[in-house]
């Protein structure tokens, strides 16, 4: 099951809090503080930074500023090695330049979409740490035993950040997009269910469910971005409960862009319903039944498909029920007469995309 | 104008070089390194965390570090003076005791959504000079000159990143925003048109223009978050060009919804369009005309929107043409027949919206 809203929030308060009184413990012990000294405020930045909420953002982020430290730190003694040769003068030249080129094109680097989405963290600390490095042993000389003793603090922040993430109540981005995209199929179903009532009862309310139904189709419609995140952090995330290491978190966004289309057909035939009505307060009865046959059949196929991917399981729907729905859409547009073509072609493309939707589904859960 | 794509990106990556550089001065200039000592790296390490692309963000960004550094240097300091009053083991146990509840509360409080879509950035900072500042002086005692030497780095820090970031080619995101918008019309304008010749012409082909029509609608649903970022970035710009300090910059977020519900329409109604088209590979010649029409209009008040949205001007179509479109629109109704109903009032509700997206653009403009 989904975790309950608000529980998960201050179970993570909690971690977070667990994990700075840890590192906190580095300046509060005193045989570790000897050994570890003022670069313990590393290790508190890092928990600080890197600690969030799903799992696999804290795996991800601590890999990342790992790797940014390593390469900046490394890069950084380099540089500073280089430039300690000669006098403080072509010295100083030397740190600025460098810090300036590498700066720029890190920089840049940073702006470029494809670097932006994935490594735009790493990039980050790579900076910060090529900056630090460079610039202190200007004064303490003592420059490569003092980039490792921050790498080692760094390290021990994130050791505490990913064991404290990912053993004790992790939070999963993976559950999260998995419940997620069931939970936007059945309550796209419920909206709709709940609507049809209102359909040739109340002609001249504009405030009602069906509303409630065409906002809930542009939330889904707005619910790509969030999802591409959490697709992207399920990746890190190891292996646990009914995901594999080779989950095709794909698959996920495939069905959300499916839903979506879906969503933004519904939500021009509810407008296009609503304004209908305004137009001609009582509309014809004989649309009524069959309108009613099919968002019913949709509203069916949702729940259906929400279920399905819940639970993980093949969908009844598509052995069973697609060839009886075929027939049924036939017989639907000979019934529909020529004043009803609207609803009939606008469903047609619902049932079409349904299908569709319904092999992508297919796919993803062999 | 708005800005040539990839100029932008060099000139942002300069400021952040030369941010870097001047900021290291700090460090290589002795007289100035006597003053600021080790503190400097706070000033570096603000610069690499708050210089973003667009003004606003960097400004907001800074506000907030400034607040959280402050709010959190003051509560530190006054946890650690009441700790450092008693003997060592009373000491850390305040010490862990209060930077466990400041942790998790301040953690909880980042995941509020309000507080999360704006104050994230301070909570964190806030969290971060807490525990800073508190564990710090278990060491050195001299607390209260710390943190107020590491204030003054850090405003260093920020007075280089803002008056770069503002008075050296400023890139603002209330231009991106302003630009965005229209561009979006006449994005949308441009394939609508480019698609129209193939409405009869090519039966059996799917991979047209037409898809193209389907992507940028797509495109248009999902840029709403984006939207709704430099909104909010826009807020914090200071007045400059043609906006104003009160500018209604969420009019712009009414009128992207609204193209939104537009582009959902215009995807809805290709969808069918092609799908209409496999079925029945002929379509009847009357429907050409009075769509092509539609669509040709359609066409020009995107542009129409787009321009004036651009210029910043009352749209011309507001006042002329929104009577000759109501009536064209009476008469198209008359002239579509039943087989070609769907097309009639798909565009029927396109006039609608549209309509509705002009008058809101009134008020925008006013």
């Amino acid at each position: 099951m989904a975790y309950i809203g608000g529980k998960r929030e201050v179970i993570h308060s909690v971690k977070v809090g667990i994990a700075l009184v840890l590192v906190t413990l580095l300046y509060l012990l005193d045989p570790l503080f000897e050994r570890v000294g003022e670069n313990a405020m590393w290790a508190i930045m890092t928990v600080v930074l890197v600690f969030e909420f799903f799992a696999g953002a804290t795996l991800s982020k601590g890999i990342y500023r790992g790797i940014g430290t390593i390469v900046g730190g490394g890069l950084g003694c380099f540089a500073a090695i280089l430039a300690n040769k000669r006098e403080e003068m072509f010295e100083a030249i030397v740190v600025g330049t460098s810090i300036f080129i590498f700066g720029t094109v890190a920089t840049y680097m940073r702006l470029l979409p494809k670097i932006k989405r994935r490594y735009d963290y790493a990039v980050m600390i790579f900076i910060l740490t090529f900056n630090l490095v460079l610039v202190s042993p200007v004064r303490s000389e003592i420059i490569v035993g003092l980039a490792l003793d921050r790498l080692a603090t760094v390290g021990m922040g994130l050791a505490i950040c990913i064991c404290i993430s990912i053993f004790i109540f992790p939070m999963w981005a993976s559950d999260e997009l998995h419940y997620s995209t069931a939970f936007k199929f059945q309550k796209l179903a419920s909206c709709v269910d709940g609507s049809l009532e209102e359909f040739y009862t109340i002609p001249n309310d504009t405030e009602t469910l069906q509303s409630t139904v065409m906002q809930t189709c542009k939330s889904i419609l707005h619910s790509k971005t969030n999802e591409e995140s959490l697709a992207n952090l399920a990746r890190w995330e190891p292996w646990h409960g009914k995901f594999g290491f080779f989950h095709p978190w794909e698959k996920y966004l495939e069905v959300g862009e499916t839903l979506g289309e879906l969503a933004a057909m519904i939500f021009t035939f509810y407008g296009y319903f609503q304004s209908s009505k305004k137009a001609s307060s009582v509309m014809s009865q004989a649309t009524k039944e069959p309108t009613e046959i099919v968002m019913l059949s949709l509203v069916w196929i949702l729940r259906e498909f929400g279920e399905s991917i819940k639970k993980m399981k093949r969908c009844r729907a598509s052995v069973l029920i697609t060839p009886k729905l075929q027939s049924m859409k036939l017989q639907l547009n000979l019934i529909y007469s020529a004043d009803s073509t609207v609803e009939a072609q606008e469903n047609d493309e619902k049932f079409k995309i349904t299908c569709s939707s319904l092999l992508m589904e297919i796919v993803a859960k062999m």
